[in-house]
Parts: structure tokens; sequence; C-alpha cells
């Protein structure tokens, strides 16, 4: 079966084309957890959560911390499902929506792990799992700890209008999904004890995509080009086309942004509409739960990947996939003084 | 003379101690840039900058314009002295101290080039350097781009009280810079091409450390334990003493932090007090221009390293320096909702 995987015979790690890094060595990802709030535990993806939580400040004071506890419980969660200890894990990298990162600050602080901050907005689960898997398979570490999070109450506070307003929402609106993902990304050296985890096996880095775009409320259109973008760039790095994944699955484009993205690929003779999925649509069930045109946040597609996602590889329902983390890069400060919103986006593919 | 560096003769990069990486070939530094603005330029660093600029809002319509056009200038300058062309960089790394890093989003945008963005506060100088030597050293890029950003205008703004209030500030407050540096990160596989560069032998990552400090005015109180702490370990982990070095350089501790500092590591037999340096007291004449404990902000370092620390390596002055940027982990959010305020900060070793 090898020829027909990626050809990570090489010995050495490769730099293939543009934007891509093909493994030696892939990286397994040997532990992954999940911990959302109410509103994702009631939806399609339930069942697939390590936590749900009720209490949208998680037993703290405000949502700010109720986030950051969220990331301590997602982080603690992933370190223990991983059967070995805090000390074995060399880096932490991760990051979240809030300025200076403070979801990320306040959650990982007690842990005592070097940590890489990252910032890459709702793409920021991509970003982290391509350095992760980057340090390890260099050799750098023989463990390390991608996550990330974001949280609708601080999210919408920061970003949108506190919720106490009660604004209306146009349905090309996303909704912020409350959840941290967190995974424990690991050398494989040894292969003989990694064979029953998925690995990442290559990584494109994503570059900034600005179409221009100003609106606020339709965040898929200003990812989708980025998406569209990286996707195009990895399967020409890789020599690939797109029947070569089970799946190509995207942050939190949600509807609007999902039918933009299918068409910039197609108007490049790229067809992907028969195998693309997006977490932010996957995650709620947009008719009964209100959701508009889906779920979105740096969490939205890192839980959706920490349970359902990797389930489904578990299960040997998907054996490749390409996973693009999309992301809207702006400020209420950038918007408001009248910048554009451009876009980024990372993939990583993942085989089982 | 080689017995007496940092035995960079394995032939693999080599993870030591709990959090450094030794480079079997030390990436080069082949090229770098600092851009500043009128107080740094009128300061005792002054000749050693590429460009001062005089326009707060460098042409643009405000700060966070200004501090991107500041970012793009860097970076450009940085790559037009590499000598190499821009499609030849495979990554920017880099990041600011504004919310969702809009100082590093559109001043790169037009670039092209794949991006990770990353949030070390102050400390991100020394993320990016870090993490732009490791993915050189482990073959995937031949040359990546570290870069950083602050500016006084739009961090006064953002943290602290906008300009037009006029408050009064206490003594141990520090002086946001109001610049950009970036450097050329290079593979040194051709030996012999590189020889006449300054190169990164190792870096340590640092972890948050948090004693509990919860006044914004005092943000070298806040750092100096992470600073303590990060070249404690990387002298342990590399085997080495103190004197190993010509300069011990940290970020913008200020002089408020900086006797912390040297206190800190006195009260665990580490003596730096004889070499120690740091950039926010030497980038501001503190009397004259009336900057209090001295300089901070993500340029600050940075400019300095790009400046007045590399021409110094250049001369032979100093053949190795232990460069320790340092950052404090707060929002305006976090600290209104009474957080602590962590620090954290990561070590380069530079030998030239």
């Amino acid at each position: 079966m090898r020829k027909e995987n990626i050809d990570n015979t090489e010995t050495i790690n490769q730099a293939v084309g543009k934007q891509t890094i093909k493994f030696a060595n892939p990286p397994a990802i040997i532990s992954r957890a999940s911990v959302v709030g109410q509103m994702e535990g009631e939806g399609p993806l339930s069942s697939f959560y390590d936590q749900i939580e009720n209490d949208p400040t998680f037993g703290m004071n405000s949502w700010e911390e109720g986030e950051s506890e969220m990331v301590r419980r997602a982080v603690q969660t992933a370190i223990s499902k991983s059967g070995i200890s805090k000390e074995d894990i060399r880096y932490l990298l991760g990051g979240d929506l809030l300025g200076q990162l403070i979801g990320t600050t306040f959650g990982v602080k007690s842990f005592n792990i070097p940590l890489f901050g990252l910032y890459g907005a709702c793409s920021t689960c991509g970003e982290g799992l391509s350095l992760a898997a980057m340090l390890v398979a260099a050799g750098y570490a023989d463990n390390a700890l991608a996550f990330t999070s974001s949280h609708y109450g601080s999210a919408e506070k920061q970003f949108r209008f506190p919720l106490e307003y009660g604004n209306q929402r146009p349905l090309s609106a996303t909704w912020t999904v409350t959840g941290s993902g967190a995974f424990v990304v690991s050398s494989t050296k040894n292969q003989n004890a990694m064979q029953g985890y998925p690995r990442i096996t290559a990584v494109t880095t994503g570059k900034i995509v600005d179409y221009g775009v100003v609106d606020n409320m339709n965040m898929g259109a200003i990812m989708a080009p980025a998406a569209a973008d990286v996707i195009y760039q990895c399967l020409e790095d890789l020599s690939l086309k797109p029947d070569y994944f089970d799946k190509i699955i995207t942050g939190d484009l949600g509807k609007v942004g999902s039918e933009i993205l299918i068409k910039l690929l197609r108007d490049n003779n790229v067809e992907i509409g028969d195998r693309h999925m997006d977490c932010g649509v996957e995650i709620f069930d947009s008719e009964k739960q209100d959701t508009h045109s889906g779920g979105s946040g740096c969490g939205c597609c890192a839980v959706t990947l920490a349970g359902y996602i990797l389930h489904n590889m578990d299960q040997g329902t998907w054996k490749r996939i390409l996973f693009v983390p999309t992301g809207a890069l702006l400020s209420t400060v950038s918007y408001n003084e009248g910048q554009t919103i451009p876009g980024i986006a990372h993939g990583i593919v993942i085989e089982h």
C-alpha cells in the first residue's frame, strides 16, 4: 500500500515545492482532547467530545477566565490520555483569538512547559499542528503539544457586540464556538510503537490572502480565497489530485464560504465539491440551533478534529485527509479604521 | 579556537537539557534591518539604525497603519540588504503587541510569503529568531525572516492611556519603543560562504513565569523572573558559566528590572552583573529624554540587536552573546479583571 500513500520513504524531511514540508518519519498524534460549551454539547457532534461544560464561565468569574480554564482542561486531558508525563512534553504551541492571547497565557501557565505563543486567528490549530510536527520531525522534541481555543462570550465581547445588546445577526454571520482542542504530537523514530496512530505526513504553510473584503459579518467570504490558495498549493507541491484525499476539511468557512471555496478551486480546474467538508457547517445544526452560516473560532475545527474527524480516521472511514484551518485577520481597531480583512489558512495532511 | 566555542561539531541538531537546542550547522543572520521613530533617532544608538522616521504615522493615517508601514520597511530593507530575492525566503515569522497582530498582518501581507504569526509580547523577537533558526537548521528552509515591531502611539492607546490624556507616569514605567527589526536567517550547509556572519548556535525556549505581580507600570519586575529562569536554564543545559559570554543582553527590563534580574541570579549562585546589558536601558538617554526606567516593546531589543549589538559583533568587540528578549503577558482585559501579569523570555546564543 505504501506506494499509494505520500512517499515518506526518504530518510530526510523534504521541503517540496513552494510551501510544503514532507516528513521522513511522520509525527503521530498520540493523544487529543476536546472540551466544549453547552451549545456545542447540544450539537450533532456531541458524542465525540471529551468534556461538555454547561457553565459558560467554566466555574470561574468571567468569560475570559472561563476560556483559560477550558484550555487548561483540554491540555490536561490530552496529556492524561497520552500516557506520558507533562515533563516529557518539550514544547507547548498554541494561541487564541483574544488580544495578547490571554486565553492561552492563563490557561497553560501552570504547566511549566516552554511555550511558543501563536496567532493565526482561526487558523491557529493548523499553525500549531504544523510547527509541532516540524519541531518533532526535526528531532528537537520527542513530544510537543499543540492547542487552541475560542469562547463565544469572550469573542463576541471583543469583536462584535456584548451579548447583552441582543443585536440582530445577518445570515452570513457565523457563531463563535466555545471549545478548546489539544493534541500531543510525537516522534515516530520508533516506528513500531506508533503504528496505531494518525500521522502528520506533510504540512503546507499559508500566506496572507487579501481580496479586499470589509464585511466582518461574512468571514467565510474572507477566508475562502486563503483556503483555496493553500489547498491548491498543497496539491501542486505534492503532485496530488484531490481524490488522493478521502476528505478535504476546512475550518470555519460556513455555508457561504464553502460555496465560494469550491467555486474558486473549480475556476482553477480543481474539483473538491465531492469530498469537501467544513467544520463550521458540521458542528451545529444550523436550523435547530439558529447558528446561521455555521460555527467559527479557533476552537471550531480544533474540537472537530480532536473528536469527530480523528474518530472517523480511527474507524478507518477516512484514511487520508487534508485538514485546513482558516483564519480572518482583523481586530476591531483595524476594522474601524477601514482596513480590509485578509485571510490565512494552513494545510495539514493526516494519514492513518 | 573551536573547543572554546559551543561544541557544534555534532552532525545532527541536539536537544540538550530541558529547554535548549544546539545546532549542528548554526544558521547565520545574513542580513538585518532596523526602522525607528524620531525619539529613538534622537537617542544614543542613533547611528546604528537603517531608517529614522520623524512622522509618527510613517506617512499613513493612524498609528496602527504607521506601525504596519514601519514593519513593511524593515522587512523590505532586510530582504534588500540580504542580496537574495523575496521568493527565496520560505517563511516569515513575526508578531507585535497589538490585538490580533494587526501591525504584522498589514505590514507583511504584500510580500506574499508563508507566515507563522507569533505572540510572545516583548519576547517576540526571541521567539521569532528561535523558530527561524530551528526551521532553517532542520532543512525546512534555506532562508527564513524573523521580525517584530512596537509603536509608542498604538501601544499607549491600547495598553495604558491615549496620549492626549497627558497622564503622569511613575519612575518604574518604561517607554514603548517605536521600532521594527527584521532578520534574514539562513542555512550554513555551505559553511564557507557563511564565515562572515553572526550565527545562532543555540536557543533556549522560555516558560511562563508568574510571580504574582499586578502593577502594569512596573513591567521590569514582571519580566525579570522569566529572564532569570531562562538564563539559568540556558547555562545549565549547555554546561556553561556566564563568563562564556562577552555580554548577556536582556530585552526591556529597564533599570528596575535589571537590578532584580541580577539579584535573582545571584541568589542562585550565578553572577552576571559584570556582563549584563539591557536594551531598554541603552536605547534612550533616560535623563535627557525623560524615559524613566527605559525603553520597552517588541521593537526595543529587535532594533538594538539589528543595530548596535550586531555592529559590535561585526567589529569583534563581542564574540559571543546570550540575547534574551523579555515579555510581559497581559491585556487590558486580563489586567482589569484582576489577573496577575506573568512573564516569558527566550534565550538566543549568537556567536561570530
